[in-house]
């Protein structure tokens, strides 16, 4: 049984309210129509930073002490978290260091400067990302936080979850995508503590199934490298979100690169937001109807909406 | 002195919020730092078939008896009132056919469709939408309405300007695109009514500048090929619509297709929602400056959300 508190959901919700946006939660009579089932998306792409992770990083470091956040924070983040904790140490005055790696979309690393932080590059591989990471912190001083397998973090993280039991009430079923398994981790407190009898599915691209396997493997699968447009959902779990995910999840499903674009266009062309390829995971198994939801209550967590789209608006002005 | 009557857009309110989406504002704060004012989006992207214009069609269907039903109804479009009107016909249960535009974006076309109207190409001029039309009358017997110069319409498409500032409260200053003018004469009509005080600035492309031409000259300009990506924006202004903006319009501003693509890719990466081109002609005076408005509270009417996505999906598809 897992060790963690429920309640550092609830804790978490109180400290990161000041800071944080009270994202939506927006319904779409076509999809519903289209699945036979209630669905409510809580929209963290409306997030500060366009992503959840805002959550985690402000919970973490309003965590702090302020003899620990004097020589700055740190982490490896491929790209959400680095925003979210730059964003979270501006607020708080500290210092922040971030270790990106090389295939990061361009608007990630633009707007984590533009936050503030002082940017690194690294292969983009689980190792090269932890090396890069521990040459910094010697180098400066700055406490290394992690993206996601650190309790604050992920108890930050579940908030997203309690605003929409808390706004929609009863549930059958959460969906929520898994990467460093942070969101997931947060959502499986939250949900299971709420209501206890919602089912919980982790949504994985079938191209970094690290999660899917390590649970049946009965251990952790870290080094891989993924191939997935999903840039969130790269990293591999962690070793206490490995744990939250095993204990409590009731199901993990794979989605194939095309129903993530395929459900990307969905929703965009449809509801009119901007998802990014992470969140259309959580979305995609209700489309492609790998998960039975007829007749059903049905929350999915919208990660978040950062998508560069350099290329789609230079097709545009080439057009001129 | 304009004829046509406020109140009339009271009465539309009433007449359709049975069938429409009263649509969320939204506020955006790094918008808000840029530009040093207070912008309230009124977010029409949300409302059915993807534009305000199905509160217009709402509006005039309701509005017919049952016998200018029978025969059906028609319209010539450059897409967001044709899904318009198809969906009002649909839920009135009238039959409806649609001319469009041969360079009308597929996805509007296919949207229509799916609506059930019966859809005929036509040439992408003044001239050519109203001789098909003519045609599709004599043959099929149903009533020809207006896209946006019947009272009907613009009284429908006042609704949007009415929710917003029933809402928001006072503004100084409101902003709405200009094409045939008919959501610009709604919130005309709404916008004077309820705040004597504030400016209305319609907002036009400079490849599309026939309001902004007319009104200087004293008279509509009709013929003319315009240049714009701003598809929704291409029609010229109706003989009511020209009136009520001549009379009651405080500015007119061009735009650049520069600043709408600039615009648009804006609203996408930072507010998250889809806004189609003609929707970011309302926005980018703010944003280019050709509008000042700091310290101002602006209301700002985002008009619709339907833009063709083909090429960034195939893209997308073609790198997995």
């Amino acid at each position: 049984m897992t060790r963690f508190s429920e309640a550092s959901v609830l804790e978490a919700c109180d400290r990161i309210a000041p800071f944080i946006h009270h994202t939506p939660v927006l319904t779409c009579s076509a999809f519903n129509e289209k699945v036979e089932a209630s669905v409510f998306f809580k929209c963290e792409n409306f997030q500060k930073t366009g992503s959840f992770k805002f959550r985690g990083a402000c919970n973490t470091v309003a965590s702090l002490t302020e003899s620990e956040r004097v020589s700055g924070v740190l982490t490896h983040s491929s790209g959400n978290y680095a925003q979210a904790l730059a964003l979270a140490a501006r607020l708080h005055g500290t210092p922040v260091y971030v270790v990106m790696p090389e295939n990061t979309p361009e608007i990630k690393k633009q707007a984590t400067a533009g936050y503030g932080a002082t940017i690194t590059l690294c292969p983009p591989t689980h190792i090269g990302r932890h090396e890069t990471a521990e040459r910094i912190r010697k180098e400066t001083g700055a406490i290394f936080l992690d993206s996601h397998d650190d309790p604050r973090v992920f108890a930050g993280q579940g908030t997203a979850c309690l605003e929409l039991i808390e706004e929609i009430g009863e549930l059958d079923l959460i969906l929520a995508p898994v990467g460093g398994g942070g969101l997931l981790s947060g959502t499986l407190l939250a949900a299971k503590h709420l209501l206890p009898k919602v089912a919980v599915i982790g949504c994985e691209p079938a191209g970094a199934d690290d999660a899917a396997r390590g649970i049946a493997l009965g251990e952790r699968v870290i080094d891989f490298v993924p191939h997935t447009i999903a840039d969130g959902l790269r990293t591999p779990l962690g070793k206490n979100t490995f744990q939250i995910i095993r204990d409590m999840a009731d199901d993990l499903v794979l989605v194939s690169e095309t129903d993530i674009i395929r459900t990307m266009r969905f929703i965009w062309e449809r509801m009119k937001i901007v998802i990014e390829p992470s969140s259309a995971v959580a979305v995609a198994p209700l489309l492609n109807g790998s998960v039975e939801v007829k007749g059903k209550r049905v929350g999915v967590i919208i990660s978040g909406g950062n998508v560069d789209l350099t290329q789609f608006f230079e097709l545009l002005e080439a057009k001129l």
